[in-house]
């Protein structure tokens, strides 16, 4: 058991106090970092860089190099997941993801099966067990999945879309083909959280990166419904350390008492939600993460203290906030930008 | 002075009690209609249709000739005030639309006037006029106009953006050149909307199609801000009749109370937000409009039927719903499915 030198990321997410707020960034190892380019190109894509434990350990640590974060994330993509299903995943230069084999009818849905952690998925538990090595306990890895609609809307759609319309046809015209695609992505995402959680990751994260996309009552019944199925079969501890479960929902300010009520620890938030709201909604359930708009780390280092600051007070002084931006980096941020930001987290939230 | 032969929508947005649930849909003239296309190839191109009012009158009457709605609203495009201040609007075929002399340094804000509606904007007034004239009081003439802000996104921005950094990058290192550039479009939006309240539009909406773009705190400031220095200044009533506004901004869950105190008469949600939640959140002080999922419109007349009644029944029996779709319709939508929403919602909405 590897007792952690930091563990502010962690206790935030279990709300209890801790000397500062803890920040990471999602994306943080990603194309904005010079470093992280270079080993891109080495990989040759990124999917190779993805499926190499070496590789994806190295892109892991980088931004920590630079930055005082307070977590990594495991480098990785949602879409290992159908990916190992055999769909044929490609990412074409300059496009989004492809799939070659899309999920379209009740044939291709009878064929799909939950991918074994340690067989097809086998190169992401290597790279979990690698980093977490790498890590030495500085600081906790957190593990992640995409939530099972955003993967199905992938697999269904062959690739990514403005609108998700062939998605929509099958969830309003055949929902209950809908509900066996879901169904086989909650177990194949439980499954896989787990396997990273006994591979090492002290916290895991699910991502629902379609929010704005569904009605609301579709959101609860396709999406948040095996959100909660997938936490509820979350290990909850590991070497009797408690391993604590984020729900990310972009555009989810609707629902958030529902997200907040599905057994995760914390909520994730976008920009769009004031982080005064969202914790006097549901604040005392959960903690929360969040919120800067990324292209604010498009600005200037100055301009970053000042929205970085006024987040940390829109939170206000309590337990339960853990830093983050309301969705990934963007490549163009100048890193710079991101050295503002996580000093300005940790000077002005420290309890004096 | 004319009276309505079908005033349903009007008492709707004033909460008053109609024999059954009004209807009118975003975009109902538009692409999905064989006529329109007819017209717009006549007309040669998107914009010569907004310019020359007997065809904007003859496109904004073919969806009532088709179905059995409770309004018309004025054909136009949300771009004819920038236009008019001198950007020089264009739409390329399969594009999206385009500023030949986009707005994003002081000296280009401080030149922009605000444009007179009888000057280079009479042809928006004109064809309000005519189509009041041809809709002989069968029903109400909806006028519109995009909120200050939505403008200014074009503006900057020189066309549509994925995440409006350039807008951003303003708002967050210069605000109080985009303050100056808000301000005068908020003086426009009013001149333009009372404008046409005078020739004939018996209610008038705001557009704000960016919802889930801006931070929580960025909204208020920057958007609903200008928006409700616009309906303030908007003439109430045009010969003793009240003209009713509805203020709609796409992914506005997060700000519906906020919303709900511009006063406005109206606000109009999309298919995230619960018809009942928002009744609750905010149904005491203003109408709801909304909020079918415009994809519904894409499957077939059956699970059209289901999804309108799931709609109505969402809402509830009470006073002040005006059904509408969550944005605008599809292009590939089937217009025997809008036939079987329209009937629909009269049907099952009917107070027997």
């Amino acid at each position: 058991m590897t007792t952690l030198e930091n563990d502010t990321l962690i206790r935030a997410l279990l709300r209890q106090p801790t000397p500062y707020t803890p920040v990471w960034l999602m994306r943080q190892a990603g194309r904005y970092l010079p470093e992280y380019n270079a080993t891109r190109a080495r990989a040759g894509d990124f999917l190779s860089l993805c499926k190499t434990p070496a590789l994806a350990t190295e892109v892991t640590l980088q931004p920590l190099a630079r930055f005082p974060l307070d977590a990594a994330i495991l480098f990785s993509d949602i879409l290992t997941i159908p990916d190992a299903m055999g769909l044929g995943l490609s990412f074409a230069e300059g496009e989004g993801p492809r799939f070659a084999r899309p999920v379209r009818d009740e044939r291709a849905i009878g064929r799909l099966a939950v991918p074994d952690p340690h067989g097809e998925l086998r190169y992401v538990v290597d790279a979990v067990a690698e980093i977490r090595r790498a890590l030495r306990g500085r600081v906790p890895l957190i593990g992640f999945a995409g939530s099972p609609f955003t993967l199905a809307c992938y697999m269904i759609e062959g690739g990514s879309s403005d609108d998700f319309r062939t998605v929509k046809q099958m969830l309003y015209q055949r929902p209950e083909l809908l509900h066996r695609l879901l169904d086989v992505n909650a177990r194949a995402v439980a499954a896989y959280l787990n396997a990273q959680i006994e591979a090492g990751a002290d916290a895991v994260m699910v991502f629902y990166t379609w929010g704005g996309t569904l009605a609301h009552a579709a959101y609860l019944e396709f999406s948040l419904a095996y959100t909660t199925r997938v936490v509820a079969a979350l290990l909850r501890e590991r070497d009797g350390e408690r391993v604590p479960s984020i729900v990310f929902t972009k555009g989810g300010g609707p629902w958030l008492e529902a997200i907040a009520a599905c057994g995760c620890d914390a909520v994730g938030v976008d920009w769009t939600v004031s982080l005064a709201d969202a914790r006097q909604r549901v604040g005392a359930r959960v903690a929360i993460q969040g919120n800067l708009d990324p292209l604010v780390l498009l600005t200037d280092p100055d301009t970053v203290r000042h929205e970085a600051e006024r987040t940390v007070a829109d939170f206000g002084r309590a337990a339960g906030h853990v830093f983050n931006l309301g969705h990934g980096i963007v490549p163009a941020t100048p890193p710079d930008n991101v050295a503002a930001l996580v000093e300005t987290v940790h000077r002005v939230s420290r309890v004096n």
